[in-house]
């Protein structure tokens, strides 16, 4: 039987064993292919990535890490290869009188040049994070019941992840739980980055007043790109590590974890939820 | 109530929310702390992981990667700080008339130096990998039966998975599936890497007739992973990726996924698996 692919999903025939049978079937994987982001001309990084949305992937990517402050510093985002083709290759080039601060070589390096001898710890990493970004004061409300609601409502808009099994999602939801922008990836991290690319493409940043939500785990990264972001939420459905938690209560961001039918868990910033 | 603690995990204090009741209670979450690694004293990586066991990661990492292609290459991997005091920077020190082929700074850019213009794909990260390691051609066979125990198996020894949700596992079984290296951590990554680094320094790799067990989905990097180990199994309770498949198939790869019960698909190498 023939089955139409979406966009992220490749074909793939498999051997299924189930108990003492077996049998060939067709199935769909989700797509994972390197993209190498270049910052004029020069290699910034190389990323395993579902292909699409790159530039939004780029975007994000380059705000979560500070390389840039404002998508307003960026020029362009492009594929390199012909037009029209889908490549494996995108070149940043930064605004008309902007120079993109980035150390070509140095960017593994950043984050020890200014740490002594033994010095890198998770404490560290907070206050490298806080150095460069505000901690959290918006002080808007989320209900209970809509905490319960935007996970649930996250699982019909995962199609890949229905199909594959093999994606994550993010999603930000307005204030209203109504309109979001939901991305799958195999990764996690870029998930989160494509979703915050694309909210700073919309003008969209900072998030105040809505939430990301996430179907994996929440881990110091993702904790990260949520307060770069400013969004005062961050739920996951679930853990959170303890890094997570501690960069939650430093920036004042409302972190939940476990989040399954009419369960949650608050492990930061608490004063947001309301019943 | 006390409960005590496993090395890992750190006590949390979190709001419950259930329908339309909340109340404060303890909770565990896992470990996430920054790990520096450092070649010589230059720094070489960044890596967030669960500490303990980190000497395993480091060795495990550096295989993976090919900055060492045998263990006996790394003369010592010890901790920077106050002996007995567990920190956050490792150093690598090369063996007695060794040099460590690392260009510090270009790490990042090394998978790159051969590349063209726009060149970078999925074919040549599987190339990449087959230029420095070979094509398995272990003949040993695992019956059905054995995969399906191989992951029942490991949630029983997923110690800190049981109490956080918050960690990953992997586990390198015998091939009788009677004895495994089994290692926890928030990275699926480590976990790999950390079982692959304890088979090093038991002189286990390469790791024939064996099979390595993940608790999560198999991406290109774990594939990769089980192949510098020279696993001839692999074996994931979710799904793979695209490149995932097309790494076992070109390397021969025994590739299992969705390993849940009595059922699983295999992706790659099925003539290693007998009913």
């Amino acid at each position: 039987m023939h089955r139409s692919l979406s966009a992220g999903l490749a074909p793939v025939v498999v051997i299924r064993h189930d108990g003492a049978s077996s049998h060939s079937a067709d199935d769909q994987v989700a797509v994972e292919e390197p993209l190498e982001i270049r910052i004029g001309g020069e290699t910034f990084a190389i990323t395993m990535r579902t292909p699409g949305n790159d530039e939004e992937l780029v975007m994000g990517l380059l705000l979560a890490e500070g390389i840039v402050s404002s998508p307003d510093e960026v020029g362009g985002i492009t594929h390199c290869g012909k037009p029209g083709e889908s490549g494996n290759v995108v070149d940043v080039s930064s605004a008309p009188g902007v120079v993109i601060d980035w150390d070509p070589g140095g960017a593994l390096r950043r984050a020890t040049l200014t740490t002594s001898a033994c010095g890198v710890c998770g404490r560290r990493s907070i206050d490298d994070l806080l150095a460069r970004v505000r901690p959290l004061e918006d002080d808007c409300r989320f209900a209970a019941g809509w905490v319960q609601r935007s996970t649930s409502q996250l699982a019909p808009r995962m199609h890949n992840f229905a199909v594959s099994g093999g994606v994550h999602a993010a999603a930000l939801w307005d204030a209203r739980g109504v309109d979001a922008i939901v991305r799958e990836d195999v990764g996690r991290h870029n998930a989160v980055d494509k979703v915050v690319g694309r909210a700073a493409f919309d003008g969209g940043l900072p998030a105040r007043g809505r939430a990301l939500v996430v179907s994996g785990r929440a881990s110091f990264e993702l904790v990260q790109k949520a307060i770069v972001a400013q969004v005062p939420l961050l739920v996951s459905v679930s853990a959170p590590s303890s890094l997570a938690v501690s960069a939650a209560r430093a920036a004042n961001l409302t972190l939940v974890g476990f989040a399954r039918g009419e369960r949650f868990n608050v492990y930061a910033g608490h004063e947001r939820i309301s019943q």
